[in-house]
């Protein structure tokens, strides 16, 4: 840990990216305050999005007999109950609405004139109301995953751990938190105190997944 | 900068994720080289995927005469032809084609058992192979979030900058640049050395969209 021009304690940037490992065996006797997870969706959040729109909600299940309930429907993985909390990241089909209250407050702090404002909200609001859903969708996704790697590497640096869950019944989660058809389940994210270490894993050789300039002959 | 117990020269984690910006105005004069592309590259597919498949593919485009290519597909934005590079993340429907490749080189570094990596492989063939496409299509914009962020954050660190963009036309892309129809265009990102500082930008208070245990009930 060292300090940084703002005062705040963090450790160095490539020990978060290489200390990060999905972390599946949490201890069960730490738990985190309300302040300690906002403070981490905070940071989290200063992740970017399309058109800054911010379509990421974050339902955070902490109360034991919620995350039982969860537990099923996650395919019984024990992290669900080990961990201090599971967040799960969802996307606001209706957040372009807020452009509004995004763009405002970007003018109300200088960043942007009043009129640039305004007409960026009316042409966000415009533009995104009338995509195809399934492009929408996409851009969700897109940004539902930029929050949550940030989410992640965030959680690391202030000494937690987590791991990404896609196996886990949309439908019945829906169904058992009340999420309502407005939103899209995008992933769960267990985070805690790591009990055992994560497992390494692989990475494909960088040369074999990059193209300069063109992409390859065969494909 | 300070150095990491391995040795490496890294800022501090929280300079990293206030600091980055989305950038506009890029330095002309500076260039990376394809050693400092592919270093950026594996930091950033140091992040996770959905079941460890890392379906995310990056096209570099840094000629010049290919820039000016890409600028008017990408609405002519200026930061496209400024930047020393912009990248094309790609994401690839067959990606899941590689997991004997993965898991087999999880098995020769003792990560695993030839046996558990041999039944992964083949469970994850023959599960990602029967998604519905739009399922598939989902994964892999969420993990194309995932690498995008990861590779913003790692350029910061390492002293340049980058902004997402999502505003071009994806089938013109695919046509200008030989993208068959197995990759899926997820962003471009314009990567290179600041001309001028980005500007800051909102966030919605982050009380509006978290929610602890339970949805709220006007949502």
């Amino acid at each position: 840990m060292s300090t940084t021009q703002t005062g705040v304690n963090s450790p160095l940037f490539a020990d978060v990216i290489r200390g990060r490992r999905s972390v599946r065996h949490y201890d069960k006797s730490v738990r985190l305050s309300h302040e300690q997870i906002t403070e981490l969706l905070k940071e989290a959040t200063l992740a970017p999005s399309s058109s800054n729109i911010q379509p990421w909600r974050f339902l955070v299940i902490e109360k034991e007999e919620l995350k039982e309930k969860l537990q099923p429907i996650a395919f019984n993985q024990s992290q669900v109950t080990e961990a201090a909390a599971v967040i799960v990241v969802l996307g606001d089909t209706e957040g372009y609405k807020r452009a509004d209250q995004i763009y405002g407050e970007a003018a109300e702090r200088g960043y942007m004139t009043e009129e640039t404002a305004k007409s960026f909200a009316e042409r966000t609001v415009s533009m995104y109301g009338s995509l195809p859903k399934e492009v929408l969708h996409k851009i969700i996704h897109t940004d539902g995953g930029i929050v949550s790697q940030q989410l992640m590497l965030v959680a690391r640096a202030h000494g937690y751990d987590t791991v990404p869950m896609g196996g886990y019944d949309a439908a019945q989660l829906k169904a058992a938190f009340n999420i309502s058809d407005r939103y899209i389940p995008i992933m769960l994210i267990a985070l805690g105190k790591a009990a055992k270490p994560g497992h390494p894993t692989t990475r494909l050789p960088i040369e074999d997944i990059t193209f300069f300039n063109e992409m390859p002959a065969d494909k």
